[in-house]
């Protein structure tokens, strides 16, 4: 395809997406497709010679766009968000067309030096300390890894230039929140550690932030066995409920035993761009790491996760490499990023960042989010104030977990033992009743939100903040929750007297 | 920004975009730029108010496009291919304007089964066994770890569900060829099998092949020592001089051990697009997986690396998790790509490789590959017979790895010993000589090739197969290389001449 075909293929696409973006509100939100519907809808073998592009359009039309959950639409409430601001999918084409490769300082000095530059506008932006520096990873997953190995390292004195964990006289631990996200766990197990040294912290019930009590606790009885600490992951939003572990209290008890600290803000890191919510990351200076994403909240498109380091060095004698054709003469005075993290090739991906704080300007998107928090508040208020529907944690962002608990549906309680394997019983039919309701929600394409579970029972999380979500698409949303729940009631009473008719 | 401020300013980067890429064969090939200067070139803050595009636009004129080595040149001869075809361009486009978000099937049902599509196309492409099954990472660096990790569980019967590597009774080892790219030690060292149990497997001092007798011998001693072998990686195209190792002879020694073998394939997999290449991984059947990277000579924008598996489940057991914000209906039906790597998240990079075969054609790439092979055979013929240039290592694909060797400077020789730490001598004039030229080329800013060592000397690596490469480039390029040399010894002798009058 030459430069001229290209830019007549580029500007029909172009509509193409920014007619989708205009239409969006319209679709249904869910995906509608049953498991193996795209796969049979596309050829079984690719093409030896060329097809138009129209071809390729008319397929992206009839097969992939209802084959996506619009994450894009303002009735989108599920997960957490997962923007992708107009701004950002500009700086994401400026990248795709410059094509720059990122191997080595040498083979791109302004993706590394544009990288260096925009993640320290970030650092500055969300009150980071000054001399941490950051570097773009695809996702918080990855991130996390990264963090636990430098902690792994740095607890076994570089064990991997002799025999890595093998040879390691007694294990190393990690510490953990058992309301952090499923990619913590999987990074200690990937890192090596294993499961019997990951230790789920307890939670305060109610906030469902990590207690520091536990923690010291559970060091103490690790140290105390002959086991040694190696990290802290702290949790600041966590993915049920936003919880935030009290990383002030939490840190200094860590570093009691040197362990790593890495907070994993990888959800509220868009709110620190907002002064008021500073108090969030207070006692970062005794951190070692803190992971946040702009692809979630703030929107900067997919892949684009931040990880912040105080000591850069402890990334670089885990990751680095040097073999001879990758060397240059200007080695030493220039960050290579690729010791760093895993991969060894990098994307231009600080361009979308560049791009969206440059085009869309810092002060609009923290308009934005303060609207998101107020509409969150406003929310959970609706929700506080009607009978029979319940908020089931505190409202620290902009998730709000809701139920809603009609009569003759008990409480189902909380706490160990409560959960489904608990046998049946009335928190069953609630959480049928949640479930369903959930469902039907979403089957309905009129809006979007994520069941989840809290001391084992079913809840719904109604996470706003989607860049098109104002406080009309929220307020219709509390309308149809109520309509769909009142339904589902109805419908089951129907149900149940129905089979009690029959079965009279 | 609305969708039709996006279209409007999406229209102007088209344009830049396409004069960007018609214009690139005039640019510098090396980046002009020295360390800090790009940086330098940028605002210290972000804006806290919007800035116009035409600003950004400028600012990349001015100060990203030096800033870049021009991989996508004609004259582009550096470390490998890293094109980014056209077509391939418009499907990331299409992925961030549609901004699928993956973390789980039912985020994007056509996120992961066009990926699933995809890379069934490529597999039947590439002549893998029917079965196995691909997926979509970043990097080979990324896909190699996914592999020694599924290996170490393998080995360790699923250590990470226990202990981790830390509870093991006897070590865990990992083999490859000192030739391997620097990414494989780095994947056995983060994955915690430590340096110490790490073993470079001697190679053919002719073709870099790992020798079967020596790979043998290295798994008998560490068995007999009381170790476990956990992988064998075998390259198909080693970084510096593209080796083949012989895979059929040695999938079957590893298989003796019950070792994973992991075929890293990154720059030569786009050559099993051709049938008559397919010789390269005989023995393929008795392997684990293979990595190769569309991103690099097939030309599917970065980051686009493919992981196939025979056993899907043997990832999937060591990746996967399942919190309860991520369940559906459908699991157990559908593929979790999130199980099949280390990010949660992923973009629909499979796009990109959907547009690229389909407005590209299978055919038009493979054409573009023969064209490839039959300039580099070429340019190592006229190298063969021109006076005091040689030929360093067998022609297996594309790169071509040379030295100018003029009178009164001696042959290097080869061998352990022979590097700059051994002294200077006639061999560190030779060095100093290779990286002159090396340099000057470079430095003209017509043309770019690395150097790069063997057997601790440097030779120049030069790899044909930027897209827009064609035999008259490659001409061009000989001709250089031979110009610049020669002024390289005439200013040396000159050099040495002045000084030696100086002292007279």
């Amino acid at each position: 395809m030459t430069p001229d075909e290209f830019r007549a293929a580029a500007h029909v696409l172009v509509d193409w997406v920014a007619d989708h973006r205009e239409r969006v509100a319209t679709l249904p939100v869910a995906a509608q497709v049953a498991p193996g519907e795209v796969a049979r809808g596309l050829a079984p073998h690719a093409p030896e010679e060329p097809e138009p592009l129209a071809d390729v359009l008319a397929d992206l039309e009839r097969v992939v766009v209802p084959g996506i959950t619009q994450t894009q639409s303002p009735n989108f409430f599920g997960w957490f968000p997962s923007n992708a601001a107009p701004a950002s999918v500009l700086g994401d084409l400026a990248s795709s067309g410059l094509a720059a490769l990122g191997i080595t300082w040498a083979s791109a000095p302004a993706l590394t030096e544009v990288e260096e530059v925009v993640t320290e506008w970030l650092r500055e932006l969300t009150g980071l300390p000054a001399g941490w520096r950051g570097a773009i990873h695809d996702t918080a997953s990855t991130a996390c890894l990264v963090a636990l190995l430098a902690a792994r390292e740095r607890a076994s004195g570089l064990s991997q230039n002799r025999g890595g964990l093998q040879g390691e006289p007694a294990p190393l631990v990690v510490y953990t929140s058992p309301q952090a996200h499923s990619s913590v766990a999987k990074a200690a197990l990937l890192a090596g550690f294993g499961a019997a040294n990951l230790r789920a912290v307890d939670v305060d019930p109610v906030t469902r932030a990590m207690l520091p009590d536990a923690l010291a606790a559970a060091l103490a009885e690790d140290v105390a066995a002959g086991r040694r600490p190696a990290a802290v992951v702290v949790a600041v939003g966590t993915t049920g409920t936003t919880a935030i572990d009290p990383l002030a209290e939490l840190a200094p008890i860590a570093a009691r035993y040197g362990a790593w600290v890495h907070v994993d803000a990888a959800m509220a890191g868009s709110a620190l761009l907002l002064p008021e919510r500073r108090w969030m990351i207070d006692g970062i200076e005794g951190a070692d790491s803190l992971c946040w994403n702009p692809h979630k909240w703030m929107g900067t498109i997919l892949d684009c996760s931040l990880l912040y380091v105080r000591e850069a060095d402890e990334l670089v004698r885990v990751m680095s490499t040097d073999p001879s054709y990758l060397r240059s003469a200007v080695d030493g005075e220039v960050t290579q990023y690729r010791d760093w993290g895993i991969p060894l090739g990098r994307r231009f991906r600080s361009l979308k960042l560049w791009f969206h704080l440059r085009l869309d300007g810092v002060e609009a998107i923290r308009a934005r989010l303060r609207r998101d928090l107020a509409n969150a508040a406003w929310f959970a208020a609706q929700v506080e104030a009607e009978p029979d529907w319940r908020v089931l944690a505190p409202v620290t962002l902009q998730t709000v977990c809701v139920r809603h608990e009609p009569a003759g549906l008990a409480d189902p309680g909380a706490g160990p033992g409560a959960g489904p394997g608990a046998g049946p019983g009335a928190g069953d039919a609630l959480d049928r009743h949640t479930l369903a309701w959930a469902s039907a929600v979403n089957d309905s394409g009129l809006a979007f939100v994520t069941p989840s579970q809290l001391d084992g029972r079913w809840l719904v999380r109604v996470s706003i903040g989607a860049e098109a979500t104002e406080h009309e698409h929220v307020a219709r949303l509390w309308d149809l929750l109520r309509a769909t729940a009142g339904a589902a009631v109805a419908s089951s009473s129907a149900a149940a007297s129905s089979v009690a008719s029959a079965t009279a």
